[in-house]
């Protein structure tokens, strides 16, 4: 029997750099001889994606906020059943980019439904296979939105206001604060090398 | 402004005569002069027949329990949003052919859920908008099954053992124990009018 692995997730708000990150975490693990699977949310499995697709078809208010938050969350339960679980379980390491704390982030705490709630069905979903450790990258304030506008196209939630970034933000801060041993806040400041060092260097309790 | 409506469902295993009782009871409200909508679940609005078809397609062991909890109760979300809540907002009467106890009695009670779980997400996913009323056309132990098997093709769920449709019935009342002010069950042997008259007796409190 192989030792089980670890479920690792990397989160932040837009243009904090996570996907090139997710890429340098990924290859830092493995030339510490760690088999990494690295996927993403929204989507990571065959049903997870068929969900995805539903979502983004139609109008904006096509869904209301709890029925996309339940869509979300049954997506969120595939994945896990179908990729993260099993994976973790044969002993590799799983390093998804976005996982449960975007929707508390979005949908809880800068939508309307509440942290709580939306936490709560996703405990349901995910039957409380939350990550050994949530990275968040974050900027300081004005930091994050001006390296959007320089690098990244804007999506459709890039696009939001200011003030919704800014509730997003905070929400991760509070999750943080809440969840000090499973979620730790990372400057995403200095170039890429040292940001990866710092994602490494809050993995370090949990590495061979 | 017209007066806000009322919400029924209308519940029961297999072979209760649900069916025919839901046009009955329909039709004897609307001799009342009461505007009467006549829905049902699974499905009931374009968002929710959506994830029904997506539920319905392939294997049995597609979807993980939680996952299709979730995606059940994110279909009767928008069936409440787009259907049921617009129509008792503007005065009629909806009348819903299943509803959320047949996820608390199927997924909670005769799966392995539990019922206050999927209550939970449920709550989540109505605002709260549980039936005014939820009337569950029961038999006697064997009566059921038996007229099943005389007038009725069994369809996936019909057609597993008989130790899961007692579960089922045992959590449809436990469900009334609990929620007696809503949840009423209801004897449904005797030929169909002694029925339909049990059930307009058991709502005569909320007719105008």
């Amino acid at each position: 029997m192989s030792e089980r692995g670890r479920f690792i997730s990397l989160e932040g708000g837009e243009g904090a750099g996570k996907s090139t990150q997710v890429k340098a975490l990924a290859d830092a693990l493995r030339a510490q001889g760690l088999d990494v699977v690295v996927t993403r949310e929204p989507g990571g499995s065959e049903g997870a994606e068929k969900i995805r697709e539903m979502l983004l078809t139609g109008d904006e208010g096509r869904w209301s906020p709890q029925a996309e938050a339940l869509l979300f969350a049954a997506a969120r339960s595939d994945h896990v059943d179908k990729v993260i679980r099993p994976a973790i379980l044969s002993g590799k390491w799983v390093l998804s980019d976005r996982f449960v704390d975007s929707s508390l982030a979005y949908q809880g705490g800068a939508g309307e439904l509440g942290i709580e709630a939306v936490r709560a069905i996703n405990a349901f979903g995910i039957s409380d296979w939350f990550p050994d450790r949530t990275l968040v990258l974050a900027l300081a304030e004005g930091g994050a939105r001006a390296r959007v506008r320089d690098n990244e196209v804007s999506d459709r939630i890039g696009g939001r206001p200011e003030g919704y970034h800014q509730k997003v933000d905070l929400a991760f801060r509070l999750i943080a604060a809440e969840e000090p041993q499973r979620v730790r806040i990372i400057d995403a400041s200095g170039n890429a090398e040292e940001v990866t060092k710092r994602l490494l260097a809050a993995l370090s309790d949990l590495l061979p």
